[in-house]
């Protein structure tokens, strides 16, 4: 696909449409839009222009525009992403939501919310939390991810044992399709067959598919009380064979989180922190939450029974926001402990059936051994999404890293894939695991994949080059 | 699109493939396939041929010889449908799942089970109770239905409130394509963004995307104790008022059925029951679920006062299985009860947002009255999915009938639309709706839906007919 420059004229025409003020292409400027939380080095890309609209029709005169004048268009969230989705790797076009933030409805009655997507994910539970609603659908980065890219990636996080990915809560949603369209799909109904289910289908497409503009997305009760369980093993198998016998009991905590010895022992050490890990070789802390206090702690209990019955050394309850907050702190900083062993790394997702995990454990340590890196192993249990990441060795060249890095990932992918798992449970493939999808997916699937795409984006403008490449 | 017809050298070729028990073209015996649970005479075909394969490469087979000869496919699984998505329109070969019915795996570590399609829905809940494990995706015809069919159109059904429509349950999928590629999708795993989600565009899409022969479906733990609230209001409006309210606190009832007076009443005349109707204007039948009797039960009498305290006249509980099946069986028999005031009738499944619904009721009053004919009002409140059922009046001629009946039908679907309501919720689109989708939905989402469905299936053998048509 060969694409036109963004001309002068062009430029001239996208002022007019969104005013001066929200187009600009000056590189400095620019710079903060070429790449996301993945390496800028390695897959930055800078854009000939970027523009911030305000509206969905001017969304779909811009879209209209670029379809015209053969111009790539790369939707733009927060830029939190963690594959490269929202990096303009044809130049052309960068499109930033940010403006478009407005909440547009809550609806107590319907329990649900219409939102543009511009707005920082975290803010929708600010909004609501005083008439008792809650959100649910939200990932770990919520503090800057905007709801648009939660859509984008089917953003999933430490809660979705129990609540589900992103993709749960969107109702409905308003798209601008690749030739410059306005559509509203779904809409306030908890159940529709009218048809193709085209929301599902648009949510974790990356952008590729569309523009979400707004969306509505659905409530709950706010949980009011939450309790912590850390719980200690022998080993990684200990601990997850722990997981469906929990689950399978009806108790379905809010998350179940994994955290290997070497993943622990790193972040305890960056936090000056004192769990009790010496003596385990895996972790899991369970999370359980609702709205009835004594309930939460009676599943407390008997999750903490389970535990002790199944296999655990030991088992310490958090109660208390402080106690929570020491342990969640491990879990949540364990990235940014490795970042200080080695700030290079490859941050994976993969996702695997829960009961393999204890399967993936001996072959990264095997990978590990084999290319002289960490690769600590940690995630989220619960749903079998893993956050296996590759850590440069501090004592290897920049070079050699770049050499064994895809050797490595692709070890890694392809014992993910015998063990009936994927490469990307949360994160997306986007730029960094295109190479990869080709790989290990069955082309019969790509090809239905890039047949939508074909059939929906004829010019090929909308997010060009992301999950897979059309020859 | 011509087709062409299937002549004795396809007959024998498919006898090949399937050998002759597998394919018959006798007219009596067909007479079963030409039909579902909609109206034989408005929506029957009698197809070609029937074939009964059982294995996914027989129908890999089939479908690639359909592709080559242009003869028309359509899938078939118990034929309980209510929407006419298993009627042969085109003749052509009717393909049965009915052999596909083997239950491949039950894994307890992931909390899966892997089936043909096949497969009756009510013996997948017996197959795995003595685990205390449960499947939670099926529709109320559980005892008839087939696993396939409920893919087919994403069923939903009375417990949806809590636990959502099959499509939450389809974790993998074995999809043979409309050209006969078989594919692999999912799989045991709770996310994937691994590229498009293919299998949720599956689910609900009525066979005309590929034939689903083998479905990964994901697991709870068994619920021991349940509980029912019959609730009686004054009128629909404080009945439906008081949903939401249920709802924020956290309270997830597993299912929350709305009936309307005239439902009520013919049901217990039906039935020669004794409900205590005479005083209401609506009721919610409440049901509540879990793996705690304790927790069962504070919940029950949780929602029982919050009931009281907004609008309800009288709370009964029900919380033992006799009670509970009498409650039921007035829930259940409605359409039956109707279909002796007048066997004839249109049973729709519109859905609106859950709070419209109180504006819906005198709507259905004033269509009523114009046509002169009884629409009951029931279904599943929780979810704004309801029956609104239009009942022939025994006083009509048939001829009559066929002329009001798509009048107000279209009335019906209007105001379903003004509402921000859809037109079918569970049932489908099939046949007997697709001349009423193409006059409600934005033209856009249609031809998004067609263009998945050209570029899928270049040669349209795959259901035809059914949802839209192309050209």
């Amino acid at each position: 696909m060969r694409y036109n420059p963004v001309t002068k004229k062009i430029v001239d025409e996208l002022v007019e449409i969104l005013g001066p003020k929200n187009v600009f292409s000056d590189q400095e400027k620019m710079e903060a839009y070429s790449h996301d939380e993945t390496s800028a080095e390695e897959y930055g890309h800078m854009p000939e222009v970027v523009v911030t609209p305000s509206t969905t029709e001017e969304i779909a005169k811009i879209v209209k525009l670029a379809n015209r004048e053969l111009i790539p268009i790369t939707p733009r969230g927060a830029g939190s992403g963690l594959s490269g989705g929202a990096i303009p790797t044809f130049g052309g076009i960068l499109l930033s939501i940010e403006k478009m933030n407005k909440v547009l409805e809550i609806d107590d009655g319907n329990m649900m919310m219409v939102l543009e997507t511009g707005i920082v994910t975290n803010e929708v539970n600010a909004l609501i939390k005083d008439r008792g609603l809650f959100y649910a659908g939200y990932p770990m980065s919520l503090e800057t991810c905007f709801l648009g890219g939660n859509i984008a990636e089917n953003a999933g996080g430490g809660k979705a044992v129990k609540y589900g990915v992103t993709g749960r809560y969107i109702m409905g949603m308003e798209l601008v399709t690749p030739t410059g369209e306005i559509v509203e799909l779904g809409g306030k109904l908890s159940k529709d067959v009218s048809g193709y289910d085209l929301k599902q289908l648009i949510v974790g497409s990356e952008g590729t598919l569309g523009i979400v503009t707004k969306a509505t997305i659905k409530l709950t009760g706010l949980p009011t009380a939450k309790s912590n369980l850390l719980v200690l093993y022998k080993n990684p198998k200990d601990a997850i064979d722990c997981v469906p016998v929990i689950m399978a009991k009806g108790l379905i905590p809010t998350g179940i989180e994994f955290m290997d010895k070497l993943s622990v022992k790193t972040s305890c050490e960056y936090l000056n922190e004192s769990l009790p890990y010496q003596d385990c070789g895996a972790m899991l802390l369970i999370e359980v939450d609702g709205t009835n206090a004594e309930q939460v702690e009676k599943d407390t209990e008997s999750i903490g029974d389970l535990c002790m019955d199944n296999g655990a050394i030991e088992v310490y309850v958090a109660d208390n926001y402080t106690t929570q907050e020491r342990i969640w702190s491990v879990r949540r900083n364990i990235a940014e402990a490795f970042k200080v062993v080695s700030p290079v790394q490859s941050l994976e997702d993969i996702v695997v059936p829960i009961a393999t995990i204890p399967d993936i454990i001996p072959e990264l340590d095997r990978i590990s051994e084999k290319y002289d890196i960490k690769i600590p192993c940690y995630g989220h249990a619960g749903d079998g999404n893993l956050h296996a990441t590759l850590v440069k060795n501090p004592n290897h060249t920049m070079e050699h890293w770049h050499e064994i890095e895809p050797k490595a990932l692709r070890e890694l992918y392809e014992v993910t894939k015998k063990l009936g798992g994927k490469i990307s449970g949360e994160h997306g493939i986007g730029l960094k695991r295109k190479n990869y999808l080709k790989e290990v997916i069955n082309p019969v699937e790509l090809n239905l994949m890039k047949a939508i795409k074909k059939a929906w984006d004829p010019n090929h403008i909308m997010n060009p080059g992301k999950i897979f490449d059309l020859e």
